[in-house]
């Protein structure tokens, strides 16, 4: 089973190492970084981390796990190769999957027209504008495509995947080797619980 | 504020991803990646994550942060100049924090003799003989060091830290950023929930 975790600059690291951490270890999967340009890709707070492949060298990978970022907007204009590789690439992918504003360019690929997807609440209107039902689920299961909302959900949408694709007991172990008990220690995590005002000043920073 | 993110060889990328994700973006913070030797660093499941600095280019950060990975007990025996940079650094720091089995280098560094310490829960006996004070919560405060459970524990430690330096609202709001309301798919992530039979075969595989 290949996998394509794709990069691209202003992408956040933690939208990819979640699913990441979930589906690489697990036997027969071969995990390849992937970007329009091999080598260094530098994400929204500085992590750099190394593609190993251009997206022209895995045209058909099994599963593909696109992260979302700071950079969702610039993305959304410039990935324009990225953005063709997702659309010849998904008819023949097994799974084809989303974290964050990733959806965004699933999108724009056409993979979501007329189907529920979800995001980072902050861009709900802007996936609907590029024509999917958006949801607001933390992960939307559609046939072969799976989207996860903002950032962290990226490791929920991963054991729900592996739960697909190994099943349950498989994905259960995986929980328990990363530890996923989560205690946040807020009450903020999700739209419907933060105070309004600082609903609003995240919006903004997300928004750009 | 100068925060060290460590990498080497083996570590697990989510272990450091976490923490970063909630502490890097912050004003004032300018973000270091530091292995013994900068260049590529292969964690455990292959992502490629670049260290821009040597050790020895940061003497004196502010907040050190230690992952653990898969490579728990080749680091603790190979990885002499990173226990070494910490004993140097952890006088000078702030905060020294760790992730998951990285706590098991601070106690080799001698930063946790007689100090509650928590590490990823299969490898709590190795944390007691190298003479911690072994907790199994998630995350422990003691002073200066901060340690986390296994692997996704550490946006739950960096989300205390973050409120330890910028305060709660702060804190909050990262959290809504990362839209961290975490929905585990299972009653699996936690060693006290998990069945017996899977706790023992994750433990003989963390162990190695």
């Amino acid at each position: 089973m290949d996998i394509a975790f794709v990069l691209y600059p202003g992408m956040t690291a933690l939208d990819l190492t979640g699913p990441y951490e979930v589906l690489a270890p697990n036997p027969g999967v071969r995990a390849h970084f992937v970007a329009a340009t091999p080598g260094p890709v530098t994400c929204d707070s500085g992590m750099v981390i190394t593609a190993g492949s251009a997206l022209g060298d895995l045209p058909r990978p099994d599963v593909i796990v696109v992260p979302g970022g700071s950079g969702w907007r610039a993305a959304l204009d410039n990935e324009t190769e990225l953005v063709a590789w997702l659309a010849a690439a998904y008819p023949h992918a097994t799974w084809t999957t989303s974290v964050c504003t990733g959806s965004t360019l699933l999108a724009k690929a056409g993979i979501l027209t007329g189907r529920p997807a979800t995001t980072h609440w902050s861009v709900r209107d802007v996936l609907a504008d590029l024509g999917a039902t958006v949801s607001t689920e933390r992960v939307v299961i559609d046939g072969d495509v799976v989207t996860a909302a903002g950032v962290s959900a990226g490791i929920d949408m991963g054991l729900r995947l592996a739960a697909e694709v190994w099943g349950e007991e498989t994905a259960q172990r995986i929980q328990l080797v990363l530890e996923y008990d989560p205690q946040p220690p807020f009450d903020t995590g999700s739209v419907d619980s933060a105070p309004p005002e600082m609903v609003e000043a995240v919006r903004r920073l997300v928004r750009g």
